[in-house]
Formats: structure tokens, sequence, C-alpha cells
């Protein structure tokens, strides 16, 4: 098992990483303080995880909340069921929610816990690639509202992040390619060693290869851990980990939530990420071939859907969180390994980056 | 004008008491960052004041949210009108949300401000005495939820707080008694001095004479920001701003939002705690007749009401936020302006106080 330290004050918390952790009840139940558990999973994950959890929490007071899978369920309604379970089983300040399951899971199960009673503690144990290399690391909560997505959450750090890899063994390969965009992307951003060693392991990675998998998730979680110990609520550098992500949350919102993964939207949205950077002669034509390269090689689109037009980009970018004063901000490329967010982009080169979008 | 501070280290923010505030464009302006803004009012307070509010923003773009008035209304559907607003106008997150109006309107407007996009500024305008010496003060935010009061909520901090006492001159007098009855909550809980003030000079006070009643809010905010700057998440000793509260918000769920205020509720809870420790032994019978006698001449109950059985209370206290592992805590005296929790109190005096009420 590895460990990694989130570094934020009286706010840090450990990363735990390793097989089999889902069967340690130690971990587990050193982070909670009271005898009262709320396990919220969805209907995918519970016939596969929620035994081997339960068995771990005997003696516990357990409350299950099982949730519909996906993220058109990532709203009020759904996090409405998780308030009503922990009050009706009379969950007091001292109580436990554990996340069992992926992003969704995490960013709802959060944001509860950030409310109920004003704030109990939480543990997320992500199920899939995609939540372990990002949204269980570094405090984002949320649902989506129906103008855009994750507009309404919370700042919030969990008590502990337990990453179990054979979790993984479960996942359909869309979802494991969809793992890889986040994974990618901190090559990207941080880390051209990292993209190269991924260049290199592509094929293996995708075939769950154990060693190799375990130190790509941990290399994950170490870059974000040190973006986030940075700037934990977003003021500047926390930024670039949204690469390719004003891109994507369009095409995710744009397809409804759940039909393209966010780790597909992410994959094209990079792309244009690259594509822009290298209109603006920040990158060169090889690096963004190179690019494109390794994120079709994980299996995932390098192109936004066919029936989006620039005039639905340009709309769905509007409502970005990263919008300041009306003025859009991009995270671009200054070379792989190297990113920065800027509003000091060519209106010229964006309009020709969204129009590679057969509009 | 008064200036106190709230110290809270980067959260520390500053509290304005004085006469014609609404109409000082520089102190409000002065606690924003962005040139958006989305002033949150009720339709009792919005002819009153909103007008004032506008001129003195001339030059920002501003948003205007009117809720439906009263308590009845401080739930997630109404929440949802202050969001729907902020992404129509495409609010960013350098915009800051003005509360104005009641602690109705103070903890929505709070707490929308913690969740949109994760959190963005507000600034406290709170236009009812109740508000002005407690919920505006202290960063507590919520919504109700139908098994409890303020169960989904946030601590979440304000820029500045505006108290323009010139806003009394508009309210019930009924709500100038429920006011009242948290300012005599202070005397009891923390300073002797001060109820030995308030006895002297209630009907000065009910008849808002201006420089009592500015004295009053400016001693009852002191008090406030001294007990939450001491325990900001309420891990302890904040707990004794809750004097009569844990029976109050089960008078207050009994007979439905809004039915009793705030102030009438926690009136009658007071007493029912200083019945408590009187049972106890802690205070003399003299005391509680002395306490319950300025309950009564500040216009507010003294008793709960009928139609509320022993078995009501229990079940109703039972979701209060100060459970914890099952174990009921209540803030009782030790003396007149000494308040302690605990969960240290004899069953039969509980049940013998709870039969005051005529069940």
């Amino acid at each position: 098992m590895q460990c990694l330290n989130v570094d934020l004050g009286d706010r840090s918390y450990p990363i735990y990483i390793g097989s089999g952790l889902f069967d340690s009840s130690d971990l587990l139940v050193s982070h909670m303080k009271g005898r009262q558990v709320c396990i919220v999973t969805d209907d995918t994950v519970a016939p596969l995880y929620l035994g081997n959890l339960e068995r771990v929490l005997q003696g516990f007071k357990v409350t299950k909340v099982i949730l519909p899978t996906g993220e058109a369920f990532k709203n009020w309604a759904t996090l409405q069921q998780i308030f009503d379970a922990l009050l009706n089983d009379r969950h007091d300040r001292r109580t436990t929610l554990i996340a069992l399951g992926g992003g969704v899971i995490g960013d709802m199960t959060g944001f509860a816990a950030a409310c109920y009673q004003r704030g109990v503690d939480f543990i997320q144990i992500p199920t899939t690639l995609l939540s372990q290399v990002d949204s269980s690391v570094g405090g984002k909560t949320g649902i989506n509202h129906p103008a855009g997505k994750n507009m309404i959450g919370a700042f919030y750090q969990p008590q502990a992040v337990l990453i179990d890899t054979d979790s993984l063994k479960t996942l359909p390969e869309r979802e494991i390619s969809a793992g890889l965009a986040e994974i990618i992307k901190y090559g990207f951003i941080r880390d051209a060693q990292f993209l190269a060693w991924l260049e290199s392991n592509m094929p293996a990675l995708r075939a769950l290869d154990s060693q190799l998998i375990t130190e790509a998730i941990q290399r994950s979680c170490a870059i974000k851990a040190e973006v986030v110990a940075a700037d934990e609520r977003e003021g500047g550098v926390r930024a670039i980990l949204n690469l390719g992500h004003t891109f994507g949350h369009a095409i995710e919102t744009h397809q409804g939530y759940g039909n393209w993964l966010h780790g597909e939207a992410v994959g094209a949205g990079m792309v244009m990420a690259l594509d822009l950077s290298a209109r603006m002669g920040w990158i060169s034509s090889e690096d963004l071939a190179r690019g494109t390269s390794v994120v079709a090689s994980a299996g995932l689109p390098v192109m936004p859907p066919e029936n989006m037009s620039q005039t639905d980009f340009r709309r769905l970018m509007a409502v970005d969180k990263k919008v300041l004063d009306g003025q859009l901000r991009l995270v671009l490329l200054r070379a792989l390994g190297d990113a920065t967010v800027t509003t000091d982009f060519d209106a010229d080169a964006l309009s020709g980056c969204l129009a590679m979008s057969p509009a």
C-alpha cells in the first residue's frame, strides 16, 4: 500500500492506494469519530462492493443509500435522498458519510457532508479510475444545475481517500479510457516525463497491468495533491487542472449529461486546447500531433461531437466557472508539461479551433 | 456609526451599526470586488428598502430576487430561485450577494453564496431586530428540512454586516419583541450587568429609543462576536448561544414554521431552560421569577403552546443538532449571566419541566 498526504493545514488528509483495501477495517475506522456511518453508493456499485464494506463496519450503526447510477441524477432531488436517510436514522454531527462509487457519488456525498447540519465528516472510496485520479482528491463537491455542471457545491475536504485498485477489474473498458484522460492531463499540464512514460505504457495501462496502473494513479494523485495544496479554493494555479474542461463541459452539457462520459469529453476538450495552443504558436504542430496521438491511444475521442456548432460552444462556454467579469479564461499549454490559465488568446484562433466542429 | 470586528483570522469582518447606513454607498461598495451584485430580499422588505439600495448601487450590474416572505419558504425550492437568477444573469465568481431582510433572507442568501460556484462573497443587511442581533453575525447559513430546522446549511462568513437602525421603524411591535428575546439571551448567558440594564430600560427599548436600542444592538453583537471568535464551528462554547433554542425549535416545528415567530419560541424556550436550571437547583426560584419577568416585559410568551405534549417535545428535541451519539445536550444556567452546555441534567427534572405544557 502507498500513502500520500494532501497538505492543507488542519484540513490535511491521507490518500491510501493499494490492492485489497476494501477488506481492511483499520484504515477506515481510524478516520471515523462516531458510531454512526452512512454509506452512499449507486445501483451499479452496490452489488459489487457494498457487502465488503458492510462486513468491515460491523459494530457500527450503518445507513445505506443506494442512488440511481449516472450524471443525470447528480441533482438536488437525488441529494435530498441522502438528507432524508440521515434525518430518518437520526444521524448527528459525529456521523461519517462514506462515498462508495465514481465521481458522481463522490461529489454528491461530499456536498451532502458539507451541508448536513452545516458539515459532518466524509471518506472517499472511489471505484472508477477517473474518480481515483481526479474527483476524490481536492475537495471539490457539488451537484449540477440545468444551466451548468457543478454550479452548486462546496470546497469540502474528506477525512481520507481509500483507493482499492482491485475495483478497476470490474470497470468497463470505456471507463478505463475515461480515467486515462485525466491521467494524461497531469502529463500535459505538469510533467512531460510522465507524459512520455504514458506514451510508452499505454497498452499495458489499458490492460490494467497492476504495477503500472498503481504507479499511474500514484503519480496523478501526487500532482493533483501538490496543485491543490498550493491553491485550495482555485484562486490561481489550481485552474490548470481544468485543461480541456471548458470545452469538455460544453460537450457534456450539449449532449445531455451521461451520454458522453466526462473523461471522453475531456479527451476531445484537451485536444481542442492543444489545437488552440498550436494556433497561438505556443506549441508546435508536432507537439499537437503527439498530444492528439496519446489521447487517441487511450481509446478516447479527439474530436467534438458532429452535431455541435461554434455557436453551441460559445453559448455553453460563457457560463464556465472560470469566466470572470464576462471574460472567458482558458487553460492552454506553453509546452507539453507546462500549462497556464489565460484570457490572452486570439479571437480568430479560438474561432478556428471551434470550427473544428463541422458546424 | 459604530463599528465592531468579528475576529476570525482571514474570515474576519466588520459590523457597522448606525442610522442612515442604507444611503451610504461607500460602506457597501468597499466590500465588493466585482461589478456584479445580486440583491436578495422578500416581498415585505422590497417595497420599503430595495429602492434605497438600488440607488446606492448605480453603476453595478444589479440582479434582484424578491422571494415570498416567511420561514415557510426557507427551503430548497426558494433557494433554487436565487441560483436560477444568478445563472440566468451569468454571475461569475466575483459577484456579491446582498441579503436585504430578516433572518430567513440572511440564512438563505448566505447559503446560496456558500454554494454558488462553490462560494462567492455576500453582505448582510439585516432589517429586523432579531436578525440584527443574531443571525446576521456568525456565519450560520442554511435552509430547513421538513424533519428539522436549519438541518441543511454551511458555516460561511459574510464580507460585512450593515445594520441600519432606521429599518426598525417599519417593524411590527411583535417583531420588536421577538428581537428582544435574543437580546435578553445575551444577558442570560454572558452578562448579568447587561441583563439588569435591560430590566431597567425595557419600556424605552420597546418604544425604540434610538440611543438605547443602538446600545442594545451593539452590546448583543459584541457578545455574539466574542463567542463566535472563540468557537466558529460550534465545537464547544458557541452552543451557549442556543439557550432556549432546543425547546424553541421544537415549538416552531410543531406549530408549523412561521406561526410562532422564532423570537417568541425562544422566549418561551428560555423560560423552560431557566425552569429546568431551577429544578436542578442551579439557579434560585427568585432568579427564575426575575428571568421570567424580563421575558414577559418584552412582550414575549413565557409558556409553550397549549397543544404541545411532553411526547411532542421529546420527539422533536431528539433531532436537535446538539444531540451527539443519541444524547440530548441542553444549554442551562449556572447563574444569571453564566450558561453551560450539558448532558448532565436530571431525567425527572426534564420531565417536570416539559410537563409545564398542560399535556
